[in-house]
């Protein structure tokens, strides 16, 4: 057992999800008294079973802190709900939307018992939903952004900062809105943007997918995720995501009608590639706005790609003699080819390494393909 | 050296970036006899120093294959160039429009020498360009269309064949407009997509960037292309792909209408619910019509996660073990934590093993998140 941290408990789980009941088992595992609770006894079942808790049952002792698990368009009247049932405790949800949540919370049951309300949103999850998947390192070293709202008991904002703390979170703290603008931007227009993406490969014949590379794969990879769920998200911060999708519309409206008119009269000067460069340059200035994945600034890292035979313990071999050289390795992706029986292992490492690593995989007979130098 | 394939050479490649000196490398590696030119005398210098070739000179034996690697704004004139300059030789391109560059060649030189062009366009290549970073192995199992014209001569489309198959690549037979619309889907479109959607995230806070997980990322990795090299390739292919983006922008604006009108009417039966739903519904058809890595059908595969000390050797240590067990790695990808000094490594393997190696990696020591089905 770890170490106690800030929750006490007993803490309530409401919705034992992928995100609650992986709470739960966190909870668990530091020693807290955990209650769960869920609409299906099946999937409360499950999580019992895993051992994120014990049922709800009355007669018990009070929870301190209840934890909203559930999709956004039910989270405010299960926060309400859980404010009004436990006048003393802490309320929190970790819905993806908060604004109308905090609306919902308020109007239902006013300003005084709703300053025990800190909304949360931990930024985890998984390609599968389901207590099935749950795992009390859900949230290790990832962002929990903590909406505490104006006026709301410094007590209770404690009380959801130790919670993200002790699941190994990193607690960033922004307002309802500034928290919906911001998901809008990162999550909630790619998602849509990747569907329609996506949508599109439904009118292509059936041999141009064949020609279908890493970059349709990424741009669409989300593309699969969950229909219902996301309709919720999508209607609960409906303003912030029709103003980023409507800037987005208005660029490429424009786009689309230079390229028509470049179609029609190429001869002509026009300004369509010029419009064209300029749609590229400004991703690539986007993108480049995207932190490192430690969070930190950018850094060059180098690329180096070894080709590795298709069979069991051949990738072993090949960083295990990286471990003997001293590289570390600070991102890795495989691509396979079709047809071949062998696969690219893509490796992000240390620049002031590179040439070290290479004559030490090239000695023992790997074929690299030579490193560039590429941001993190 | 390999053994002799079809092509015999000698062999002229004009144009040594990434791609014809990755090309020249490969056939210098099966002893063909390959003669280089390009605009640049530094690129041209580089090409020879790395092995790809010599020079072209006059008075030498007359080239059997021309392949121009250039721009595709580029490409026509210089395959009709090469059509007039080598009466014998059949001529090819690489670039990634083919009706536009083909129109090009018929009008400059007429239906009787155009009959030696067969236009092709390997779909492979590397996040960044030029000589430095080509290689003789950049196409094996690549899918390297081949779009030879109605009566295109025999004896040009065999050549052509012959020299994708030499270079270890696929070929795919399609007309120059099957390949134009192919490509819009597949790789134009997606491109401007992805950079419409990064360029977005320049109005977006920063503190919002801090939020940006995989999803993100992924939508927006071929955001960083470089916007004159794709300026000439939209160009070359504006119709196909405005008809594309057209039908995108109509979903687009009207998915913009139900959103704000929800937004305003909230109380209301909106119908943008049941728009965002049929908008990522449709997002779910469309990424599962791409084939699997392999370019067989797609099958499961299980999903495992394993937690990985940021140290040199970790990896190597983990790979072997899963070698040990037998356990043969289908894909992988390695996610660090901000703020912590161990990332996740996320491996497809097959399902039948998954419990196998989870018991392996247990008894080692290995903190494992389970695992789960997912599609390759």
């Amino acid at each position: 057992m770890t170490p106690a941290g800030a929750t006490t408990g007993p803490v309530l789980v409401v919705g034992t999800g992928l995100i609650g009941t992986s709470i739960a088992l966190g909870l668990r595992s530091r020693g807290v008294s955990v209650f769960l609770d869920d609409p299906s006894p099946t999937t409360l079942a499950l999580a019992c079973d895993m051992g994120a808790g014990v049922p709800l049952a009355s007669g018990e002792e009070s929870p301190v802190l209840v934890v909203i698990a559930a999709p956004p368009d039910v989270s405010g009247p299960l926060v309400a709900g859980a404010l009004r049932d436990y006048p003393e405790a802490t309320v929190t949800d970790v819905a993806s939307v908060k604004s109308e949540i905090l609306a919902e919370v308020l109007a239902d049951v006013g300003p005084e018992a709703a300053a025990r309300y800190v909304g949360s949103h931990p930024m985890a999850g998984r390609s599968h939903s389901g207590a099935a998947y749950a795992d009390s390192d859900l949230f290790l070293g990832r962002p929990w952004v903590i909406a505490a709202p104006e006026g709301a008991n410094p007590h209770s904002v404690l009380a959801v900062r130790g919670l993200v703390v002790d699941l190994g979170a990193v607690p960033i703290e922004m307002d309802a809105a500034g928290h919906d603008q911001a998901v809008a931007y990162v999550s909630h227009v790619p998602q849509l943007v990747s569907s329609l993406l996506a949508a599109r490969l439904l009118d292509a014949p059936a041999e141009a997918l064949c020609l279908a590379g890493q970059g349709l794969r990424d741009t669409t990879r989300i593309a699969a995720s969950d229909p219902k769920l996301w309709a919720a998200i999508v209607a609960g911060n409906a303003a912030p995501i029709a103003q980023v999708l409507s800037s987005l519309a208005t660029d490429l409206n424009s786009l689309v009608d230079s390229l028509r008119d470049y179609d029609l009269h190429e001869t002509l000067i026009s300004g369509a590639i010029g419009k064209v460069s300029q749609t590229i340059a400004a991703g690539n200035l986007g993108v480049a706005r995207i932190p490192g994945k430690h969070g930190s600034v950018r850094r060059n890292w180098a690329e180096l790609e070894v080709m590795v035979p298709d069979q069991p313990g051949e990738l072993g071999r090949l960083f295990t003699e990286l471990g003997e050289a001293e590289v570390n390795i600070e991102d890795l992706s495989l691509e396979h080819s079709p047809g071949n029986n062998f696969g690219l292992a893509r490796l992000l490492i240390d620049p002031g390494v590179l040439p070290q690593a290479i004559e030490e995989l090239e000695e023992r007979g790997w074929r690299t393909l030579s490193g560039k130098a590429q941001h993190d």
